[in-house]
């Protein structure tokens, strides 16, 4: 069975382009809200679930030991835009546990921020691994490690105790059993596990409301939660789409985008948890399929997403980016 | 009925993303030799008809009239990467007619050759008109206008005289009807009408064999493909997955990229016309789609196309690009 078509992009009168894909909406003890699409076999939630593997940063105690706050624990939670306050946070983590850049194993990439990017290429600036939008959760896990004295070398493999304790928190908030079978190798090199839809936005629930989780855990959820209501800039960065939703929604609405058109997120009031997928990984269809998701139940994220309306490179209206009919039944019956 | 995956991108031991698509491979008569998924439903071509498009410009006498060659027939049918030889080319042409980039209607983007971009940013240029992928062809429509004595002024407009022309021209070659329900703007703003693969792929067979076609035409045809084979860096740029085919398959492959997922061209050795669409307009799936077709019946030109070992930031391995199973079977069928 494949998914259905979720957003669909027209040209004249005719659909040139289409998105295929899943959504599930569930609540913290599992009960299926609304879905569309496969919701039951594995897909790799890459960076969305950065939220779910901040957790042993602070349940480990490194959190408290280093003296981070709500801003080491969004920086953690993001992938960040490369911008320069993100560039200086995640080294100021780095350096109060007497690590470096050196210490990441993250690779490098120019920032996503496009006025960083220009500026490096200005100056002849090559992009460090501090650049990398994932530095400041790996900066997270070394914090983890030298915490509990383990060795930081290595930090990102499958086996190294860092990422055994964030695969024993994925089972734990998502119900799922991840075995090798699952395991996948991330952009950053850290283990990405795959994961049913369901499973992920059951995790999203639970973190968004506590509901079903032990006190300490509940604690932590409400602290992670918390601080990217805060700090929605860290998250991501100015101008991004996670970012203006938490800045638009904050305590409302918790999200996080994943590479390969996956976003997660809860609608904390509702007590409702969400995850996506787009089959074939376009950015563009992930955006516009969370901003109707979001806008179903909050109309006033409407106009945060990417423009529906298509125009070319003289401006001229030429088409409109819209939700498919399987999309639309879906938030009919969520409304 | 949906069209099959084409192209799968894994990710450990799982399928991470798909690309769904469909093929039509046809010869000059419109004998079907292989197809995948559905070749009869209408798909916007984009820039994958330039050498389409081309032929009024040859056929009105501009060229000629212009003192033009094989280089500017190749720049009018390219969608060039907006580097040196790219815009001083196009300036060339436009003075040659008494115009400037003013007269120009496609808009401008960034080059999409990554040096001469980053050094626009380096000493703080802004992209003109000339470095928009299309303005080759905007300066011979222009060109054409000129010729003949028509308007300039809105040569871009569905009822200007060049874009009728072309219309007649594309119905001719394809062989199908293109009414005002297949209209669609472009991303140069001048008409693009929607056609099915299969009438695209006949249209290629025929461009590439002058096989029934009347004589002036057929010999158009022919210099516009040797214009493509003597100049492919003006059809693209270095390093493009279109030059690097016709640079390596001179005089046996034509190959010409479209926006949102298309490629159309040719085995003109064998007479075979081809025309491809990724549903979902992505570049990495059309690219990986069209150097597996080229690659079956030309093995050499595999190692072309985009690496199908992906890997990541740091280059870990972390999974592959492949052809799905239909396209697979496709393959074996034209082999």
């Amino acid at each position: 069975m494949r998914n259905p078509v979720l957003i669909e992009l027209t040209r004249g009168a005719l659909v040139e382009s289409l998105h295929a894909g899943a959504i599930a909406v569930v609540r913290a003890d599992g009960e299926v809200v609304a879905s569309v699409g496969d919701m039951a076999s594995p897909i790799f939630p890459r960076s969305a679930i950065k939220l779910l593997q901040a957790l042993p940063f602070l349940e480990s105690g490194a959190v408290d030991r280093f003296g981070f706050g709500a801003a080491q624990i969004a920086l953690a939670c993001g992938s960040h835009a490369g911008a320069r306050p993100h560039v200086t946070g995640v080294t100021a983590m780095l350096a109060r546990t007497a690590l470096s850049a050196a210490a990441l194993a993250c690779g490098a990439h120019e920032p996503t921020d496009a006025a960083t990017a220009r500026q490096m290429v200005r100056v002849g600036a090559s992009p460090s691994p501090l650049h990398h939008n994932c530095s400041g959760k790996h900066a997270a896990m070394l914090a983890t490690a030298v915490h509990l004295a383990e060795p930081t070398e290595g930090y990102w493999r499958p086996e190294h105790p860092v990422q055994q304790r964030i695969r024993q928190a994925l089972e734990d908030m998502t119900g799922c059993t991840l075995g090798p079978d699952a395991l996948g190798i991330d952009g950053c090199s850290v283990p990405n596990w795959a994961m049913p839809l369901a499973g992920l936005a059951r995790a999203f629930a639970r973190l968004a409301t506590g509901e079903g989780l032990a006190p300490e855990r509940a604690d932590t959820c409400r602290r992670v939660r918390e601080a990217c209501w805060a700090h929605p800039d860290l998250v991501a960065g100015q101008g991004h789409l996670v970012t203006l939703i938490m800045q638009h929604l904050p305590g409302q609405v918790l999200v996080k985008s994943g590479a390969e058109g996956v976003y997660c997120g809860a609608f904390a009031d509702q007590g409702l948890g969400f995850a996506l997928k787009i089959d074939d990984g376009a950015k563009r269809a992930s955006e516009a399929a969370v901003v109707q998701l979001i806008s179903c139940l909050h109309p006033a994220a409407q106009h945060l997403g990417p423009d529906p309306r298509l125009s070319n490179w003289r401006g001229l209206p030429v088409g409109e980016m819209r939700a498919g009919e399987a999309l639309t039944s879906m938030l009919q019956r969520l409304r």
